[in-house]
Parts: C-alpha cells; sequence; structure tokens
C-alpha cells in the first residue's frame, strides 16, 4: 500500500454517540454511501428503519439509502478504504474486540479525543502498536466543536491531520459542506495530544467554578492551561506549531467555557464537595478528562514537563487531596 | 529622577469609573492614604462623605481615612510620586487639560485599555510624546478583570508592566492582597497593544453573537484573534514574549467572553441589525474597542500586519460594509 487516498475511497464510521452520528451527517452530504458500524440493537434498528439514531442527536435525519448501519464490524471494515473511530477511548478496546480482518490495507482516522486507558497511549498510538498500521496510514479529524452544533448546521472547523497534506485534503473534501470548514496539519503527535490535554483542563476549569471562583480566575486559569498545553508540546516533541489554531486552543476554549462539557462537569460536581466516586457515579456519559489526567501524569515521568494544572488535577482525583486545598496552591503558581 | 520607585511612594488615582474605583479599593487595602482626582461632585461629595462612589460598584465601602477625594488635579499631582490613569482613553486628554503642575518627576501608570483618539498613540505612548517622560517612568497595570469582581474580592490577577522589573515590584507590592495576585513583565510595548486589540476582537465575537453564529465558530474566532494579536506584536515590535500569559491571552478570554464587556455588546447590537450610529447611541459607556479599531487600522499601514478579523471590524465600522457580508468573507479566511 502506498498510503495514498483515492477521492472515491469509501469511509465507515465506528461507533453512534454524538460526535460518531455528527461526522456521519456531515459525510453523508458528500459521501454516496458510508459503512456505520453500530454496536446497539436499538440504535441499529432505528438508523436502518428510521434514518434517526434515538440515543444521540435525534434531530438528524438521515437519508437512509446513504448509511449502511451494520453490527458486523468485520463486514463494515472490509467495505471501506477509510476507517473513522469514533468511539468513547474508554470503549475502543472492546469495541475492535470482534475485529478479525486485517486493517493493514486501511486508512485509519481517530476522531476519538482520549486516551487508551490502562495502555498510557493514544489512539493513534495505539492503533500503530496493535494493528501494525505505519503513522503514514493514520489520521486524526478534530476540532472545537459540539457535535450538537454541527448537527443543527451551524458553522463549525474542523481540522484534519495526516503525515501525507494531499491525504489530509482527500478526507477533508468529504467532510466540505456550507457549514464545516476545513484546516490541515501534518502534526498528529501535537494536536492529539492538545485535544487529550485540553480534557484536563477542562476538568480543572470545572472544579474552579464549582469553588466558587470567578470568571477572572477562569481566563488566568485558561490562559495558563494554554500554556501548559504549548509547553507540553514543545519539551515533549519539539515541532514547528501554532498552538493557537483551532486544532488546539480552539479545542481548548470551547471545552472549558462550554457547560455541557462532560469534562467540566466532572470537575465542577467535584468542586461543589461530592467525592469523586461519587461525582464519577454521577456522570451518565464518560469523562476521558478522568483517563487523561492519569495517563499524561505517567507519560510526563519521562519528559517531566512543569505541569501544575495537570498535577493537580491529577491529584484530587487519584490522590484525595482535597480540591479546595490542591486549588488554592495552584493559585499561587499561575502567572 | 532616578527613576526608582521606593516603597513609600504615595499614589494618586485618576479617573471615577468602575475600573478606578476597584483598583483604588484594592490599593486602600494597603496604602495608608491615596489621592484621588474626581471632576464629578455628585461622586466626589460621595466619596468625601459617605466613602462610596454611587455611580460605579457602589457596593464598595472606603474606609474615608485612606482616601483623599478632590476635584483639584494639580493638588491630587503634586501629593503623589506615583499617578495610576485610569479614566476612559477617550476622555483623556480633557482629563489632563486642567494639569498645570509638571509630571517629569513622577512616575505615571496607566490603568487604561485603549488608545487616544486622534492622535493614533497609545496612552503610554502619548504621555511619553506630550509630557516629556521617559519610557523609564512610564508603567502599566492590566490583568483580566471584570472590576465587578475585583470589588467583591474574587480573586483576580494582575500584571504589572514597567521596564524595571524592581519598580514593577515595588508597585505590585501595593495592589498585592488575598485576593489580588501579581505578575510582572517588562513588555510595555507588546502588552498595551494586547489590552488595545482585545477590545477589537470582543467588537468582532459580540458581532458573531448578534449574527447567530454559535460557540464552535467563537472559539474559532478567538484563537485566530489570539493568532492574529501574537503575529501582530511579533511583527510590529519583535521581542522574547509569551503572549499565551493573563495580560495577553487572559485579558482577551476574559473580554471576549464576557456578557459584560461593552464591546461584545457593541458588536451584538450591530450584529443583531443595529446601524453603527444607533449602535453607539445605545451604549451608555465608551466602546473603547471602536475607536480602537480605527487606530490599530492607522498604526497598521505602516508594519503591514495580516489583521482580517481587525480589518473586517474596521470596514463595518469606518465603511459601512454589511456585517453579515464581512463575516462570511472573514470565516472563509480563519483555521
Amino acid at each position: 500500500m502506498d498510503h495514498k487516498i483515492g477521492s472515491g475511497a469509501r469511509c465507515a464510521m465506528i461507533g453512534y454517540g454524538s460526535w460518531a452520528t455528527a461526522l456521519a451527517k456531515v459525510l453523508t452530504e458528500n459521501e454516496p454511501s458510508i459503512g456505520w458500524y453500530v454496536r446497539n440493537p436499538e440504535v441499529l434498528e432505528s438508523l436502518r428503519d428510521k434514518g434517526r439514531n434515538p440515543r444521540y442527536l435525534s434531530n438528524v435525519r438521515f437519508d437512509r439509502t446513504r448509511i449502511n448501519p451494520s453490527d458486523d464490524l468485520d463486514r463494515v471494515v472490509s467495505e471501506a478504504d477509510i476507517v473513522i473511530l469514533a468511539s468513547p477511548s474508554a470503549y475502543l478496546k472492546k469495541t475492535l474486540e470482534t475485529l478479525t480482518v486485517p486493517l493493514k490495507e486501511k486508512f485509519v482516522i481517530s476522531a476519538i479525543k482520549g486516551i487508551v486507558p490502562d495502555d498510557y497511549t493514544t489512539v493513534v498510538e495505539y492503533m500503530h502498536d496493535h494493528y501494525d498500521l505505519s503513522f503514514k496510514q493514520l489520521g486524526i479529524i478534530t476540532g472545537p466543536s459540539h457535535a450538537e452544533e454541527v448537527s443543527l448546521e451551524r458553522l463549525s472547523y474542523l481540522t484534519v491531520v495526516c503525515t501525507d497534506p494531499e491525504n489530509s485534503h482527500t478526507i477533508g473534501h468529504k467532510f466540505a459542506t456550507e457549514y464545516i470548514k476545513l484546516s490541515y496539519s501534518t502534526d498528529l503527535y501535537g494536536i492529539e495530544y492538545a485535544t487529550i490535554l485540553k480534557n484536563i483542563y477542562a476538568v480543572a476549569v470545572g472544579m474552579a467554578v464549582g469553588l466558587g471562583y470567578g470568571d477572572n480566575f477562569l481566563a488566568v486559569l485558561i490562559s495558563n492551561s494554554a500554556m501548559e498545553m504549548a509547553r507540553f508540546l514543545r519539551e515533549s516533541y519539539p515541532d514547528q506549531r501554532e498552538t493557537r489554531a483551532s486544532a488546539y486552543l480552539g479545542d481548548l476554549l470551547v471545552t472549558c467555557y462550554s457547560v455541557y462539557s462532560r469534562n467540566r462537569k466532572l470537575g465542577l460536581l467535584i468542586g461543589h464537595g461530592c467525592t469523586v466516586r461519587d461525582a464519577l457515579d454521577e456522570m451518565t456519559q464518560v469523562a476521558e478528562g478522568y483517563f487523561a489526567a492519569d495517563c499524561i501524569r505517567h507519560i510526563n515521568a519521562r519528559h517531566k514537563v512543569q505541569m501544575p494544572i495537570a498535577d493537580m488535577v491529577y491529584e484530587v482525583l487519584y490522590k484525595g487531596v482535597p480540591v479546595r486545598e490542591a486549588m488554592q496552591e495552584l493559585t499561587t503558581k499561575l502567572i
């Protein structure tokens, strides 16, 4: 495989959450047909019969001639050239368990903003290590985007990241619509880590709000988060990158300032006085920042980058440090 | 004058708006006595008799033994070593009109986030040019701070900027309280322009919200604003600076995400369909971004930095370009 994607390459979506559903909606604006792996029988049936995902973004009506929902992962993957991973990172391993056909000839794009728990790796690293995929056949699609706004066709920007810019553009064209604008990057490492780090910072923001800190402090916390993100990327993997671009800073902003962010909500509950256990139980959806805090701590043991905000979140989530004290301590370290 | 500030230096506040009032409150936590130039007779009387500014932040009660309000500018300035300018930039020239005593022996700090209309200069540049002050005796105090939150003693960060770090620290100590943390910088040029640019970007954000764009787009617009700000500073006055710090990015964030920002409100009215004239009339307080858009356009004619967002705001405010078209055109230039 020369890892060049042709414009006729067929896409398959893996996952049925809100982000998977939003991306499937966008794809079907351009693609005559996409494969769609859906494990959940209720969602599968509804997509087949009504062109509607009853669980997430139920406002979206799909043209049923353009989607091929199936619970047969091998079939969905076999019939595709581009496989888009969009299940929560915590379920990625489980989702791929039933896969028996090889991915070696495929182009695999991660739309997952999270890490693979226990393995302490990003999704791209995990796919590279466990499925024998070269980084040339791996990509990322990301951007500062609530799935809800995408489903409502409000103008949003996506960034496609591949080591080969030609591939990025071929993939990008499949997503370009009147309400989706595309940016391109080759910074696989930096952008994937940015999407992971921002979830940790959103937990920190939620904690601050829960503790009663105001907008002045949030602006300081978020700008320090942007600095910490840039520092981590610079020191762990130096590269020419503009970390103020949408895929880095924009994604951080949309997550930290969104009252709908699951990560922010996790922090908020803890800031309000819930124990970590109770806060996690309270959440109906996975907060990626919870796993990310542990993972980044582990990875940063190698790099030893100064990360006072990520450290604070880790210590509250995993070490039982009281959130009020941890935040107060953090306030002395911000600039 | 060797331009070294002693720790016993006496401060005077010029102005009685919300930011002047908030800074006066903070100063009086540490200073046994501050001068305070207040032109408005009603405010002056109330500050003297009740220790309260009835117009702005009326929740703040001053210890009357610690403030010396006066409408005699010469006297206030004569009795001070550090003069803090905190009137709206549009009124600065008028405010200083009655001054007849020299400023040459004083240290002058601008707390004004705006430019001097007609002169196309920043406040620091204006004071340098018109009052024969060296840059060594000029400073800035800024930070991502709503005056309201400062008055409520919610944790906020201020940055003091002087060419001599020792002076910054001496001034900073006067503002340090339990709810105010200090940062320091020597980047007079960069931080002053950042405080000016952010008002233009807040107008752009208001326009986008008024036109119905959502959070996904706002995150893109604001991250592109951060890039544009960094680019302008880098190309117009290269220096080692971290523009993700609170005084740059933090201030941008608190202004752009605040629903109370006057600049954002100006943009919002225009985005909703008001003419620029009507929107300006509607505003009870000056929107600094209005003047800033014209000034930066003028200054950037020299530097020729790519500034699509500031240009868009200028064209809508001054050239009659319809906001919907201008914004749509802008969306094709963001990344």
